[in-house]
């Protein structure tokens, strides 16, 4: 299975420029600070959240690759020059500076997959503040809603045991969401997508048959279930629910024979009917038809149906919204920027301090992993400054970006396998489903000298 | 303000073809039903939803000028064609028709703005199978987010009591799905949006100043408050809770003058800041000056500032995640479809049946919304067959497309303009935020004859 993430191929998914999914407060504050000659202090801002959603044990960052697409493709297009000028939201020399934009600086951040916690660096953009501040927005955008979708798959994930997800959510959420979600889901360890879109950006292997409407629009169940054998072959997937399930089964076989590929249930009790369905099939000698379900499943129905003969789950809406929390609190903060123009001039730390309020940390972090003999994570270490030796072999941030040209890029499996790695080196407690704490505690570390 | 709908230049959100926002199934349904010899059988679609999300009253239709869009977009172009080819989604003569492929079917439907209740058929698809059933994907893809937000937005609009709401979602969602969001907040009742791709797609108004990384940019909040009023002017919006508040309020209103636009405080208890803060506006005479609040709003927030002396909302990460409900629940059924292949073949009413399952009534509906003496709304009326001569005069579908051309299309404001009328006619108890049952109940006719 091949799974590109950077196919050069864009078509229907292609944005040609993303420079306008932008707040326009990014404009403003470039326009006034060019105007300033502020604009171009060296800065570093830092993606982070200060909280996992509430009840989850970790996070997965996911989206990193559309990030870096994502600034590739920040141009100012004349179309796009003519409204900013047209509705007043930048002057003359702020459209100057727009025209010729394109990002020279650096990221740096934890690889697609990996995990995260309160605290994280999960991104670190680098360059003046100028061609940093417009970024912010889309970069956001992007982390806050994949990252969102990849956690809820992570936990999906864990509980299907080793069984095949497959993404189904694309109705229940934005078309361009959709195809972002097929592919987080990906990363959190789904393993195909009935997205067509996803499978043509991003390789990412494409199921599905048919639907109700399909049985409906024949005269009968065994009509329909003969036009889809006779066009999808034998190894197809039937859907046996559209009115009685014993005897839809029944014909299903019939129709189909024992190499029939799978039934689909898509309503009732899943744990009851899969049960009764096994027996039925395997009654009728079809010992390696598989069973489908479909039905509204989140991660508790997931681990709920662990005992019964399930063979893989179609999940949709609970996927897509990210199982209760569509998106993440990723920020993204001028941790550090310096006192004059030159590039030699000293970062100095900078953060927000409005008494209660929503407090930042200043200083260009790193984060690394310690783990304990059995090779168990014990903490996410965050610090400014040296990083001291004992964790020098345990960081956790790469080189995502250098002069504005994306490095290290790498196909969607490596993300996926990544998270595997990520997952299963954190504490046993991660993984369980229920309501908790983050499972490592964040440490943050202050330079001593 | 020109606000349209239908803006013919298009970067940088226009998506050449939106054919492959489609789930595989509907295409391997189109390869078994031409092979089969019923593809071109003439079939109603219908888009409804079994039941409001949980503790809502009412629900938006939005998104629907999204959805003539789409269709109208819906081909495939040669390099889809050779991915479904390739992967072998479908055969030969199933490539050879999806290249011809034009939607020349009807659409009716509630126009945009309209609410709608459980049961109300919020679109209707006729035309073959094969040309209505590849549309469903991206049909409910955007009705599905649009009017979640719509309705979110709606809420957060009776809560504001006529003040101002500004979108500022688009860093907490997918970045398209953040334009697609202030474009049903639009509609649902919002003023202005942050997000420029939104604002040069749709012309809705954009707003934004500054951020905290403004001021951390310039070496004290002075700096940045005379560095922002030069270039932006003294009617901007400076951004006070950086630091300490009082000062920084001070130090606005030394630095702009009386004229100073607006303050906008992001953190901290809003309800005591807001009147600490007007109090020491009016006492440096800035009495013109406003207050816009910012911080992790949603509509029972914005209910609870009500007495607070704040002039504007900005409202992100809830409205753009339905607050609560980032989807909605709405299927894409085959409600009535011929039992033969020509135009004339009269239309026989369908509907899945499974015991314990998911029910759907069959067949082509009207609806209707009779009022009382005061024109207050009484109850959905659903039927199927003719209609009944007392709901002639409140019937609530309208024509969208015919021949596969959209019709009646309109300008965004029309479709905000008509939630206010629709919203104003329910009963009382429909914009109550607490949690409550659909505020009509809805009734459907079956025929007599």
């Amino acid at each position: 299975m091949d799974v590109k993430d950077h196919r050069p191929s864009g078509l229907p998914v292609t944005v040609p420029s993303t420079a306008l999914f932008t707040d326009q407060y990014e404009l403003t504050m470039l326009r006034a600070a060019l105007r300033a000659g502020t604009a171009h202090r060296r800065s570093v801002f830092e993606v982070f959240t200060r909280r996992l959603p509430e009840g989850r044990r970790y996070g997965v960052v996911a989206g990193t690759g559309r990030v870096l697409d994502a600034v590739t493709n920040f141009r100012f297009e004349p179309e796009m020059l003519d409204f900013l000028d047209r509705q007043e939201v930048v002057d003359g020399p702020t459209l100057d500076w727009l025209a010729d934009f394109r990002f020279t600086g650096t990221v740096r951040g934890y690889p697609e997959g990996e995990v995260y916690f309160p605290g994280s660096p999960i991104l670190q953009v680098e360059g003046t503040f100028a061609e940093c501040v417009v970024l912010e927005t889309v970069v956001l955008s992007i982390l806050n809603h994949d990252s969102a979708v990849a956690a809820a798959a992570s936990r999906m994930a864990v509980a299907a045991v080793g069984r095949p997800l497959m993404e189904m959510g694309a109705r229940r959420t934005h078309e361009l969401s959709a195809v972002a979600a097929a592919r987080a889901a990906y990363v959190g360890g789904f393993s195909a997508t009935s997205d067509l879109a996803a499978g043509f950006r991003y390789g990412i292997p494409t199921v599905g048959t048919s639907a109700h409407a399909f049985t409906l629009l024949h005269d009968t169940e065994r009509d329909a279930f003969t036009a889809q054998v006779d066009a999808l072959g034998r190894g197809t997937t039937l859907l046996v629910d559209t009115y009685d399930v014993a005897e839809a089964v029944r014909a299903a076989v019939e129709i189909a024979g024992p190499e029939l590929g799978a039934v689909r249930i898509d309503s009732g009790d899943l744990l009851v009917v899969a049960h009764q369905v096994r027996r039925q099939l395997d009654e009728l000698g079809a010992h390696d038809t598989r069973i489908v379900v479909t039905s509204d499943l989140d991660e508790y129905a997931i681990a709920s149906l662990a005992a019964a003969p399930v063979d893989s789950y179609g999940v949709g809406t609970q996927l897509v919204t990210g199982s209760g929390h569509p998106t993440c609190s990723m920020v993204y903060k001028l941790v550090a920027r310096a006192d004059g123009d030159g590039a030699g001039a000293p970062l100095r730390p900078v953060a927000k301090k409005s008494l209660g309020g929503k407090l930042s940390v200043g200083g260009v972090k790193w984060a690394a992993r310690p783990v304990d003999e059995r090779g168990i994570a014990e903490a996410e270490v965050i610090g400014t400054g040296e990083v001291p030796e004992e964790f020098s072999e345990r960081l956790l941030g790469v080189e995502l970006m250098r002069d504005g040209e994306p490095v290290g890029q790498e196909p969607l499996s490596a993300a996926r396998d990544r998270h595997v790695r990520a997952r299963g080196a954190l504490p046993l407690s991660a993984t369980q489903l229920s309501r908790g704490e983050s499972v490592l505690p964040t440490r943050f570390l202050t330079p001593t000298s």
